[in-house]
């Protein structure tokens, strides 16, 4: 058969995370905590397979949880999204972005993409034959030049896809980037994209800016989030997207014809578990505990951190070690030293190498001391 | 937005289950057990949520799981198909089916289908351009004409889809069957897309032919399954597809950016419990028995059951009560008599109506007791 993605590999997370496993190495890859989620929370999803929640959840999610979501979301940023309506549970966040493209994107419409990106967006927008447009975002600060994002715009432009907090440059969104968003999208059919999974990952007192903060944002927007990151649960596959009425009726036509509906028992689990606020709301003073740490020890090192505001996800130039490309570099540090991280410029269509790795500091201390003793010897 | 599927509302399994629910009637519409699985299951499930398999399996599957799926194909078909690179662990048949789709069809591929079809069919190829060329089967036997399938074939034919046992109607392909597409298929680039979810329900010692045990189908043939029907755990959303490494490695590009990874912990179980092949060898003795149970029970009222020699479903015509449109008679079935039931015409894109229902029988014996009493006044 003809490809429909021939430009397309293995996604680079399975790639580096395989040969991390191959080389028996530390996995500071692909994003994911090494440690387990709350107990309380796995034995609510007992509760729930012990109770006959095993058969199809409505195809938009289980009632309470679409409830429970509606009121963290209205509850954190002021808007008014509808549980019934507003709301779609999706098995993660990948799926609901996917899904999201799926629903908006006709062939020759054109979206605004900002790199480095998430590796699932260009090749889900291209599968639906959209045309990509992209802002190339350089370290150290990743600053947008809006008003290059603005002579981009055109008559075609149909969705403008933004992540904050972004994976993997650790930057966020400020009020004034919402403010040109807002200007740049008036009075045109832009629906924005908004990939949120980070959103309570943010660090040093800084505010998460949702699209759903900002009404005029709020009533274009796709906003994806992720238990996965809320939960230390990425394995279990469980996301939502919030939009008003008229898209999210969109999105549902796709999302009934791709996954259907999502795990019943662990629905039910994350809805009991969400209507502790905590849950969510320690996250950020939890993870910026672990980039402090990784920040610390890596001082012994000589790579040079970047800023990081929020995410994961820890930038480091190694400048200071070597000039090999960064897919060299990665691979050499995977089997040389046993730590495996993600070559930023696998992040770029183009491949753009500034020498800097990814590393996620989503783990235990334990992991990140012995992960940092062997980058002392690179 | 312009919608990207302008024709399509909500599923009929959604609006048939949530009409069930608002009028309290007996749900004998979507096709799901009302019976839990199995407490090993559930318990293997515990295991390995309290083990640590909490975070990303890897894209493709846990590779035991993938092991024990190239096994059980392998034994049951003859086949060889290999677990590395030839089976993915998908969210369900549904996200299967839309996957393989989406990994094959380019604009203006011609697609040939035969309704009646599970409705994800049609939009999910019309979402990526495909071109419906739809061979109609009518009741009661809904038999095949290859002539006319034969006849619909063009060098645009990129794909036939088939499903057997078949949903709604019961019937399954037969060895001449699989001839017949042998021969049409000889010598062209067609793939197959094969929804055999149903593959374990096949009743009067009747033989399951799957494209696996024809290796000239089997070399171009996705084939999707699901563990919901094998497991009773519709609301896990767990399934799998196989195929040949040069068509699974398109299907992985589309997976990979559309839910990247499946349930792990739920994985971990389905691989320990596929261990004992009874699990799916005693489907078909059980849910025969529910067919022959429903079909004696029915013979009090005044439907007309026909043949059903595999799946969860039996249809029945209702030409003896009344003369309604088949989406009108299932509504008063509903709210008047309190058992919900899926009208036929929604399996036809041109909405066919023969005044035939559609009644799921994978239900304990009392609820099938309690739905016949109440057809009995219809
Ligand atoms: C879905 S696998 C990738 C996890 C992740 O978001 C990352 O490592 O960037
Ligand atoms: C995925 S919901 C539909 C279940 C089913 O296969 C049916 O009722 O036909």
């Amino acid at each position: 058969i003809q490809s429909r993605l021939p430009d397309v590999g293995t996604s680079i997370f399975s790639v580096m995370s395989k040969l991390a496993i191959d080389s028996g190495a530390i996995n500071l890859s692909q994003g994911f905590p090494d440690f387990d989620c709350a107990p309380e929370l796995i034995a609510l999803v007992e509760k729930h397979l012990h109770s006959g929640k095993n058969q199809y959840a409505p195809m938009t999610g289980v009632p309470v949880l679409n409830e429970r979501i509606a009121e963290k979301v209205n509850g954190l940023h002021g808007s008014n999204y509808r549980a019934e309506s507003e709301v779609t549970v999706t098995a993660g966040g990948t799926q609901a972005l996917f899904t999201a493209i799926a629903a908006t994107i006709h062939p020759g419409d054109e979206v605004i993409i900002f790199e480095p990106a998430y590796d699932s967006y260009i090749p889900s927008i291209r599968l639906f034959g959209g045309v990509i447009r992209s802002v190339a975002l350089t370290p150290p600060d990743y600053r947008i030049d809006w008003q290059h994002v603005r002579s981009l715009v055109t008559p075609r432009t149909r969705m403008i896809l933004l992540n904050s907090p972004q994976n993997p440059s650790g930057t966020i969104l400020t009020e004034e980037d919402m403010r040109q968003l807002t200007d740049i999208t008036r009075d045109t059919n832009i629906v924005m994209l908004s990939d949120e999974v980070y959103e309570h990952l943010v660090y040093d007192g800084l505010q998460h800016q949702s699209m759903a903060r900002f009404p005029e944002l709020r009533e274009r927007s796709f906003i994806v989030a992720s238990f996965g990151k809320l939960f230390h649960t990425t394995g279990w596959k469980l996301g939502y997207c919030v939009a008003p009425a008229q898209l999210m009726s969109e999105f549902r036509k796709v999302h009934q014809f791709n996954v259907f509906s999502v795990n019943t028992p662990m629905q039910y689990a994350a809805a009991d578990f969400l209507s502790d606020p905590q849950t969510y709301l320690q996250l950020s003073a939890f993870f910026q505990r672990k980039r402090d740490e990784f920040t610390r020890l890596m001082k012994e090192t000589r790579f040079d951190l970047l800023p990081c505001k929020g995410s994961y996800f820890l930038s480091a130039s190694y400048s200071r070690i070597s000039g090999e490309p960064d897919t060299a570099f990665t691979q050499r540090l995977t089997k040389d030293f046993g730590v495996a991280a993600i070559p930023v410029s696998a992040f770029y269509a183009k491949g753009n190498d500034y020498g800097i790795v990814r590393f996620c500091f989503a783990k235990k201390q334990e992991t990140l001391e012995k992960a940092v003793e062997r980058l002392m010897n690179v």
